[in-house]
Order: structure tokens, then C-alpha cells, then sequence
């Protein structure tokens, strides 16, 4: 099976990652070792940069005894004008047990998934799905609450350019979560709050990363003004609930997106979790896509 | 032992060879795990890029339990002037117990093996070799054709500048098949055939990747250009013998070397066959020179 | 445990990891397999590029059995600004078992390892430290001379800005040997000796790599300049002690710092076992810091 969105899954397959994720989590703390895919190998193929999902996988896969072979995207034929198709059946042949794929453009993953024999995992496609992201982000949270139904989840930033947004949007919603979306007017979908309205009374809160680019088209070069207007203030989450936690999918601009004071408070702050629930669910989905 | 170039190895090894890609690659499809050479490391030195090969090799090495090393050559004091040799002297010090390494320059995998104690695999060097490639092709074509013999196999396109044309000639001839060379007249040797020629009653038909660089020279920009004159066309395929089959060491210009519908027929093309055998006939080289 | 410097090291400690270091060069040269790191990770973080130090570290975790992962710093959020106690903070959360790190900046291994929950091992800081090329050098001496105590050990070159020379003073010192520093004047520290003076009577004469920059402020563009004048010729050579033997933590300019017959001289030369106990010491000091 592949995992190109948690649309696939089935509630009790999803159930099954959180639990798995929770009993890896706790093998890893205690150096446990696993090798239920000794002999098996995992292809990276990141046609975007990404060092901190790339690790992720790459080590999800060796605490499960698999070896690794990451494509030096940079130098290959791919881009020298070959398809992803192309590339997609060549890799094909040589076997691999899954492929983990990231791609800049929508629905990337799912074309490459079509053609693969093996396993295929979106590691993350344009605006469109980052599932194994939305897996680790429920993970954290009900780690934390003991469970997700029923929480208030305000997810603000660049809602419209963001995968993460709209996969975890998906997936917190179907596991019973009230997921509101807050951000710069030009940044939201229609209908969407203002970071304000978003954070009165969560449980959650997540901040998502601005693109620099995006920050100076919006904002020019003042610095600190997307904090001030937009970002997690200490002033700004006294209006989510009195528990509430904060949560960024990284990497994180100090001081843009949230305070750093917020950011490193062991009460408030899971983003270091959900670091470590990558690697935990990322076994998980390999075990499953290999079962 | 080294494998520079199939010259050195006894019919008896190439026996070997293709028997042991037959079996590896059906245990790649069924995904029977191998360990023989569990705790052995294998460094890949290749100065030239190549995802293809590259990947092909390491995929090789870690079916059968090794770890892999690649250089990173871009960055290495390589790029700074060291020679080969010194190079070579380094490396060898670290012990590793297999060395796969791919050169620009004709000779430099000899050399690098005059000084390595552990066996040198060359993955192509300049216009000169690369034996596995001609050894992945003759393992493709018997599997096809249950033999070698007496089979009368066209290599078409820029022989001149291609290892892969030189190194196919040698060991397909010394298997007993005919073979004949056909490509734009300033890419052949003396000799040669046109392509048309080459073609006439052809089992196999294996046309060679043409470098842009070389194409414009040839043919300045006029697209299809070289498709018309020296690429394969339905129409000149039709020269072939009735059961013909075609192949391509890739990465393929589409529309240029081959017509798409061509390069996709499952009925004709063994393209997709050839990376297959990449990774098999690789596996039973690294077992024969560790033997 | 982590491994910053030789300073935290026992005697006890050091001891045993040079003679690990003498039965692990056995075992490599007998290809003799290990495992105990097994399951095991290591991530890679150099933000220095060194393909010779990168290899040797890799190769060592490689012959224990365990996985390794290397950060491709060039790429990664680390280049975009990301602090390196947030990269530090991040990787502790995906749980290696070891990180080894080099840093252009003197203090920043350090730095990482106060926050990483695994043990840290410095593969070079700036001018400061660079721990296992000092043990390496330790082991190769000792592999000679049978000893260290009592020794007269010459290093000479570019001394101000070299970690190695840095931490060999120290550790040899500290084992007993008589360490005198000779070099150009602008690159050596007060009471420094001349090169002559260095050389004088030395068991061992250990020659530093000079950067091409730096050589040329210094002797603007007169080829061989540098030899003449610093580098290791015959003629300075025979000042030594009669069985003196010749080392150079590489990669060498040849005939920059040393005539070339005298680093292939296999009588005096070391240069290619310090190689080889490269990766015995890393084996060595993985299996402590992991103990």
C-alpha cells in the first residue's frame, strides 16, 4: 500500500500508527534496538531540500534495520529533463522495498506511486499533502492530552502555500478536533480568522513557517512586524486556553513566527515532541506499508 | 581479483556471472533477503556523476548485506589536485573491501586498482570500458533469447565516444553473437555501417545515448533531425528480424535515439529489463570478485 | 561519555583506546567483522567539508555494525541561518546514538554536545582541538617505537592555526614524548624553534599541512619556496635522529611540505599507517564513548 494521504488510511489503520508511534517512541528513548527490515532498502527521492525530513526517514528506517539510499537529486538525469516518470521507472526496476518522495508540484507522489511496484510515501507534495507530518502532529497532541476528540486546534500562518495546514487540517478534523485557521489576510482562504479569533480558547496552537520571500512581499523589510501582527506573542496565546501548548512544524524563524521564549517553554512547547514523534511515526508508516 | 574489463575474466566466470544474475534477479522480485556480505564495505569513488550506476551499485551492495561509502568527490580534495594514486593510497589504508570507481579519463580504474589491495570494480572509464554494462546487457539478451549465439545484434549511434559500445562489441562477440556498428558517419570508426545497414535482420537493436553537445554539432538545432536520419523509427525498426528486440543503456533522449511508442512496447523493448539486470549481474560481480 | 578533547580523557581511558586501536588494525587487515554497534546510529555533522575525516569516521561505524547518516550541511536549514544549538536541539530529538561533528568555529562541538543527550565526538573545531587525530597520531608512533615516553617529536608548519598541532602537543606531551614546534616565524608562537632547530635530533618529524593562502601572503608565487626554505628535504631531514620516522595528517602538497621521496619512503614514512589507524582509533573511541 502506499501512503500518498491519510485520505487512504482507514481509522483503524490510523490508530495503529499512533500506537506503534507511542511504543517506538519509547524503544528509541531507551535505545532499543529493532530489525524488522534488516535486508530491506528505502529510496529517498527529495527533489526538494529538505535536511530534517530527509534525516527523519532515513533514521525511521534504520531503527527498523533497513538500509538507505538517498538519489543525489542535484546531479542526476532527473534534472536533466528526464520525467518523473522516467526516473520513476527506472528506480522501479532496481526493486527497492519503498520509496519515500518529495516534490515541489501537486500530486507529484501519486503519479510517481503509479507506476512503483513497491511502497510509496509522500514526504511531502507542493500545497497539497505532508501525511506523515499530520500523523506526527496527532501523535504529539494526544501524547500530551491523552486524546485529540473534542480539542480546539488554531492553525495560523501562510494557510494557503502550506501542506502541512491542509493535511493536518484533514486528519485533526477526522479524529474529532475543531480546527480553526488564522493568518495574514492574503495568506488564508475565504472564511478563514484572523490569528486572534484562531487562538481564543485553543487547546493548539500551530504556527507555521513564512517563506522569507513571502514575509518581505507582505510586509517589506520592517522586522519583528510579522511577529507583532501575525506571530505568537506571549500577549496573543494569554487568549487560548489556560493549557494550551504550541506547536511549529520547523524549521522555525526565531522571533517571526513566535517568541523564542515561547518556543523553548518546556510547559507550553512541544516542538522538540514532535521532532522526535517524526522519527517514532515514520517507523510506523514504514512497518505499515511493509506489512 | 579486479574487474577492468571482461577481457580478464574466463568463460567460465561469465557463466557464472549470468547464471547468478538469473537467480538474483528473481529473488529481487520475490524479496528474498542474501547477507553473504554482511559486515563488508564498499566504497564508491566516481569522479564522473552517474545516479543510474551509482544507485545501481549501491542497491547491488546492500542486497547482499554490505555497507556503502560514496565519496563525495565534488567536495573532496580530489577536486583540489590530489592525484588518482594518492588518492587511491588513501583509501586503501581505510581497508575497504570492495572499490567501485567510474573516471572520465581511459585507464584511470587500472591505475586506481595498481595500487588498492582489495578488489576494483570499473563502473566505465572514458571511451574505453564498462564491463558490467556489457555484462548486464549480455545477461538481458539471454534471458530474452534463452542464448547469445549465433544472434546478430546492431549497436547504433555515437561508437565512437561510448564505452558501452566498445565493451558490448567485445564480449557479445566473444559469446558468439555478430555484430554490427551503424551511426552518423563522424561517429563510427572506419568501417561501420550506416544504421540502415546495421539493422538489416537484426535480432537486437541497441541504440546509444547521443550527448546535446554532440547532437548539435551533428545536426545544429533542427528538432527530430537526428530521429529522421540515425535514430530508431517504426520504419526502420521494420528492417529487423520479425522477432526484434530493443535496448538502450539510458538515460534515453526520448524522440531522438528511439521513437517513445518504441522505447515503451512491452513487447520489444527490454529497457526496463536492462536496470533490472543492472542490479542482478551487479550483485554476482561483487560476489565473484569478494569469492 | 563525549569526546571534545583528550583533556577529559583518563590515562586509563587513553590507554585503552590505543590498544583497541592495535587489535582493531589487526582485525581490518585480517577482514575480521564486528558488531557490537549493531542497530546503532551515527549522524554525520560537518559543517567543515573533509572527505578524508568524514570517510574515516564513517568507516569506522561502519566496520561496528552500525548505520550512519550524514547531514548534507551544504543544504540544509543549517545554511540558512538556523543557529546551531537549534540544529543540535533538533537532531537530539531524533535519538542517534552518537553525533560527530566539525565545526570552522573553535568551541562549537562543544557547545553542541551541552545540549545533545548522546555522546559527542569533535572531529576538528577551528584552531582548537582535534582529539582522534592526536590518539591516531599516538597509536601510529607507538605502533613503531613501541613506546612514546622519551621520544623527541618535531612538528613543523603553519602552527598557529592548526587544531592538529594543538592537540598533539598536548596529548604527547602528556605521554611523555618532547614535543618542539618549528615553522615559518609569522606562524608559529613565541619561543617557537626554526624548522632546523625543530628537526634537530627528533625521533619524529611531523610535517602540517599549509594552506595554499596562506603560503601565498607568505611567499608570494615563488614555487618551491616553501620547501626550501620550511619544508622537510633530505638534507633538513638527516638533522634528525638516524631511525627518524616522518608523518603529515594529510591530505599533502607534495613537494610544498615535504619532498615526495621522502613521504613514499617506506622506511621513514608513516604517513599511510596514520590512515590506517585513522579508522582503528575512531573504532576505538566509538566503542568508548558508546561503552
Amino acid at each position: 500500500m502506499d501512503l500518498i494521504s491519510t485520505d487512504t488510511l482507514t481509522d483503524a489503520q490510523i490508530a495503529d500508527i499512533l500506537d506503534s508511534a507511542d511504543r517506538f517512541l519509547e524503544d528509541n528513548r531507551s535505545g532499543r534496538v529493532h530489525d524488522p527490515l534488516t535486508g530491506r532498502i528505502v529510496f529517498n527521492l527529495f527533489y526538494e531540500n529538505s535536511t530534517r525530513t530527509l534525516m527523519s526517514f532515513s533514521t525511521a528506517a534504520h531503527r527498523l534495520g533497513a538500509s538507505v539510499i538517498t538519489l543525489p537529486v542535484e546531479h542526476s538525469s532527473v534534472k536533466k529533463g528526464e520525467t518523473i516518470e522516467d526516473t520513476a521507472r527506472t528506480l522501479n526496476e532496481m526493486r527497492p522495498d519503498v520509496l519515500v518522495t518529495r516534490h515541489g508540484e501537486n500530486g507529484a507522489p501519486a503519479r510517481i506511486a503509479a507506476i512503483m511496484d513497491c511502497p510509496v510515501i509522500n514526504a511531502g507534495d507542493g500545497t497539497n499533502e505532508h501525511p506523515t507530518q499530520a500523523l506526527l502532529d496527532a501523535a504529539t497532541i494526544r501524547s500530551r492530552f491523552r486524546r485529540i476528540e473534542g480539542l480546539k486546534v488554531a492553525i495560523c500562518g501562510d494557510i494557503v502555500h502550506s501542506r502541512v495546514a491542509h493535511s493536518n487540517t484533514k486528519l485533526l478534523a477526522r479524529l474529532g478536533a475543531t480546527v480553526r485557521l488564522g493568518g495574514p489576510e492574503k495568506l488564508v482562504p475565504e472564511g478563514a480568522f484572523t490569528v486572534d479569533e484562531a487562538i481564543e480558547g485553543a487547546d493548539v496552537v500551530m504556527m507555521l513557517r513564512v517563506q522569507r520571500e513571502r514575509l518581505e512581499e507582505e510586509l517589506g523589510d520592517a522586522p519583528g512586524e510579522y511577529l507583532r501582527r501575525y506571530g505568537l506573542t506571549a500577549e496573543r496565546l494569554a487568549r487560548a486556553s489556560p493549557g494550551a501548548v504550541v506547536m511549529h512544524p520547523g524549521p522555525m524563524n526565531r522571533g517571526i513566527e513566535m517568541e523564542s521564549a515561547i518556543a523553548d517553554d518546556p510547559k507550553r512547547s512541544l516542538i522538540a515532541l514532535q521532532v522526535e514523534y517524526g522519527v517514532a511515526v515514520r517507523m510506523a508508516c514504514l512497518e505499515l506499508v511493509l506489512a
